[in-house]
């Protein structure tokens, strides 16, 4: 038999408040969730609850799902943590999903949560997934980048966490098994897909090298430098802003995670977004798509 | 007549797409929002939907607000924001309404879009507030800190921000003025307000020195010593998740803001809140009451 997942922190005990998930240990937790194998999450939460009603449907209605008392057309699943007022939270089947904002501080609050909520269940083999949108380095906008290391925006491959005034440096990498059975389902859907390395930022703009956030003080030629380097150097294919922290806390709990993100942009070319609604959509449902399928085949 | 706010990148054209609160600069943003004189930011959607509701009333309804076109009972105000999916937005008379989610980088994707908006629409002498709740240090649950000077993670009053992968640190100091007006009205409305230092970190657990949170490999010793060194050297009466970027970039673009927050524990005794959901929600209401009434008196 598998070994229930474990956290090494000395001081949790059997009573714990998951504040800003809207949970307790007093809400039968190991009932509830010891069954979650995949935790998936993402920025939005509209996105995030399109993807568990995809995931209710692909997985055929599985009965461990937690329901709406009233169901409407497309709305049938229960928000779990929508007393809480900050993330949104379904279980499909032996799928948690939830919205993690926008960011490595507001994805590593409710990562703590999560992590204590498998905890407490005891929940086995559990494997974390992140889904969402990126820029680009060098792609062609709509390709799919499957994340193999995550650097922060000063180029360096780990995530960056203070502890009571000191700063540690935790390793922010991804399991490789789960990004090649990842690519094998993208090869099979027939959506482009590539593995590559992620800069995960604190700050959309010029942190990214964006010329056109609220303030630019560095030049065009420092911009192309910099991206030049990322892209050369460090095998940087695309952008986005909680790769860091997803990565490094996974890896510290020794959970297997998967990054995996469309890019809506080729940053070597613009800055802004150019493409319609109706693509951005399709191009956003990409990782839905693989994600879902890799859990179909896996559960 | 006063200066119209003018951001100094020169990047910046009359083709512009704040992408993540759903507008551009063909949406007429000077008829709009040229009027706006103040910024009112807080992490939860709904506690700003909720602001905006009582600036509408407390205001007297002024007829340059924007309005949905089905109002029901306490919800009359359109959500400018709502098709960009990420952040909520209202305007109420001469003020811009927004939530910044958890943690300084979702604020900043915010702020950021926030100075653009009014750059391009032209308004002149602009506040900005950020309102919301924190945990207390050495303060009765329940006070009002009214921010003076934000310190990060690492007890530095700065907000670190990195541009083309090279690190710059602002200076991430409020207004003393708003701080001093915003402490008369709560002498005036008899709630415990005083203004003390901020610490703004980028983790809600072990960052903030909490050991009650996914991991923790420091000892209650190590603990306590973090927080009586923040409280008695560098004065930190509170900590939230945002202030250092919040008056960082505000003081960047030469703008006057003011944080205030409600602390719901004193993390002095412990980590949890404790506090039921009624005395939470009246204790959340505090900078709401207070940010309203220093508008309804200035402008």
């Amino acid at each position: 038999m598998a070994e229930k997942f474990c956290l090494s922190n000395p001081n949790l005990t059997d009573e714990d408040h998951l504040y800003h998930i809207a949970l307790s240990t007093s809400d039968n937790l190991p009932q509830r969730f010891g069954d979650v194998k995949y935790v998936c999450m993402g920025g939005k939460e509209r996105r995030m609850q399109k993807f568990a009603e995809l995931l209710y449907d692909t997985l055929g209605k599985p009965k461990n799902s937690e329901l709406t008392e009233q169901p409407t057309p497309g709305h049938r699943l229960k928000n779990i943590s929508q007393s809480g007022g900050r993330y949104c939270f379904y279980k499909v089947g032996p799928v948690a999903i939830v919205n993690h904002g926008i960011g490595n501080p507001s994805l590593s609050v409710v990562l703590n949560e999560m992590l204590k909520l498998i905890h407490h269940a005891g929940c086995t083999d559990v494997s974390f997934f992140r889904i969402g949108t990126s820029g680009g380095l060098g792609m062609k906008p709509g390709t799919v980048i499957i994340t193999k290391q995550a650097y922060n925006g000063l180029l360096e491959n780990c995530y960056r966490q203070v502890i009571c005034g000191k700063e540690i440096r935790y390793p922010a990498d991804t399991n490789p098994q789960l990004a090649e059975d990842l690519l094998k389902c993208a090869k099979d859907f027939k959506i482009e897909a590539i593995a590559g390395n992620t800069m995960g930022t604190n700050d959309f703009f010029e942190e990214q090298a964006r010329l056109d956030g609220a303030f630019c003080e560095f030049s065009r030629q420092e911009k192309s430098d910099f991206l030049k380097r990322a892209h050369d150097e460090f095998g940087i294919r695309n952008f986005e802003m909680e790769s860091c922290c997803f990565s490094g806390l996974c890896a510290r709990a020794n959970l297997k995670c998967a990054i995996v993100c469309t890019t809506v942009v080729n940053r070597l070319e613009r800055d802004d977004v150019t493409a319609d609604k109706s693509l951005l959509e399709e191009w956003e449902f990409y990782p839905q798509q693989l994600v879902a399928e890799y859990i179909k085949r896996s559960c």
